[in-house]
């Protein structure tokens, strides 16, 4: 296929993790096409996997292409947002985001991957067995903020709760019960000397409307001045991720080869025209 | 000054006009000293001074330095915030911003610029004879956010009105009487084929809150999906500005020569480490 089309440019949206998408972008590369992916993993990937990202930024030089991870999150709300809303800040202390999210649009693997539908014991013991993940993107997030910020942490300390529902919860794709596990609330903090530097939270639900929870994206910066930011609802996740992998376009072309990630580009948004007017 | 000193960047401000810069500009390029400014006008030159841009643009290339205007409005809130938060959105209709201030910090040149402690007549006066400018800005705003997204109009419709308060505002340089002027409320709409694209609104006054008006950054873009986000408060212009022009330090250093402006460098963000860690 790709020897037919001849594409300059790839959006992979098969996997969420650099192992899952290692062997597609080696191919790519290979031919020359550039590499735009949603794989959660691949927003930063430096610290979850050094010796392929070193791979893909040698294979992308080798080979004058651009790859980069992208998404609404990893890729935008938790992260390049954040980074965003601190320019007007001299001194940042804590950084606190919450994505409270509605998982209805998604299908089943989303809902294995979040635990829907089972008992409390089960989810815990899909959590300890590692088959309940819940949010990839915290070990992304957190350092690319850290390392564009200049802040530095010991450990990443993440937990992963079942949010538990009182009324029953419908979606196309999954029906919950009354006292069963309606998704899972994900939270990661970045500590320094016994403190939070960066504390992320993201729970996952299908229906919170049931319950009367509103959805959106919540982002407070504390420091010299502190900035507090509501977007309601969120970002939605399905369009949102959709629309990120695509607005980059030009800007991954613009781009210099190599592994690159949103905090090395200009500041990523919407386009309306024609995407050549946007290259340089 | 500059040749005892010998620095590598300057951070000019001085004035809100590119005219009001220039000399200085002319001089720091001439001596190889890379420029932020925080004039207004500088945030986005193309529109207002295209002539004058063009000769930034020269010299700094003649003489590899990069030029660059910056600051919380123009420079961060009513532009690239709103880029920034359109990277989730696929199709843009109307983007929508208000920023709602406090003024009270400000001295005598700022309130005399929007007209505080004025009677009503002297305001619209004043307007007309065009001693109150109320917010320099929009005229950059626009087209950078045009520019980026890909959007045209027609014309921008600016409109200056005077605040009037009706209980007595007292902040440490200005007393304003009930009755009186308390601040300039300016808006700008850029107008397609009759229908509004892109809305700015910016009241600006002093002691809203003897009004019980909140003071908060509001940015709504309408499309697919819808975006709405709420500062509360809103970033502090004085501190945000200071930050701001400190933050591109490295982004600018980092950049090519050249006039450039918020939407060419990487996503601008706090730095609370060694600013030397960030030049690539």
């Amino acid at each position: 296929l790709l020897d037919e089309v001849k594409p300059d440019l790839c959006i992979l949206a098969i996997n969420s993790f650099v192992k899952g998408v290692m062997e597609e972008i080696r191919l790519l590369a290979k031919k020359k096409v550039h590499v735009i992916t949603i794989a959660e993993e691949m927003a930063y990937p430096y610290v979850t996997e050094p010796e392929l990202s070193k791979e893909i930024d040698a294979l992308a030089k080798e080979h004058g292409i651009t790859v980069i991870g992208t998404g609404v999150n990893p890729g935008f709300v938790l992260d390049t947002l954040i980074l965003q809303l601190s320019l007007g800040v001299r001194r940042v202390d804590h950084v606190y985001a919450r994505r409270v999210n509605d998982l209805s649009p998604f299908g089943h693997t989303v809902m294995e991957e979040q635990g829907v539908g089972l008992s409390k014991e089960a989810f815990l013991k899909g959590v300890e067995e590692g088959t309940i993940y819940g949010h990839v993107g915290f070990m992304q997030s957190i350092p690319m903020i850290a390392d564009a910020l200049g802040l530095t942490y010991d450990e990443v300390v993440q937990k992963r709760e079942p949010i538990m529902t009182t009324v029953d919860r419908q979606t196309k794709d999954v029906f919950v019960k009354a006292g069963m596990v309606a998704g899972c609330n994900h939270t990661a903090v970045a500590m320094k000397d016994g403190k939070a530097v960066i504390t992320l939270e993201h729970p996952q639900q299908v229906r919170p409307d049931l319950e009367n929870i509103g959805t959106g994206d919540y982002i407070e910066i504390h420091g010299d001045p502190d900035v507090s930011m509501v977007i309601k609802p969120e970002v939605p996740g399905g369009i949102g991720t959709i629309a990120a992998a695509v607005n980059v376009i030009p800007h991954v072309l613009n781009a210099a080869p190599g592994l690159i990630t949103m905090k090395d580009i200009p500041v990523t948004h919407a386009i309306m025209d024609d995407f050549r007017n946007h290259l340089t």
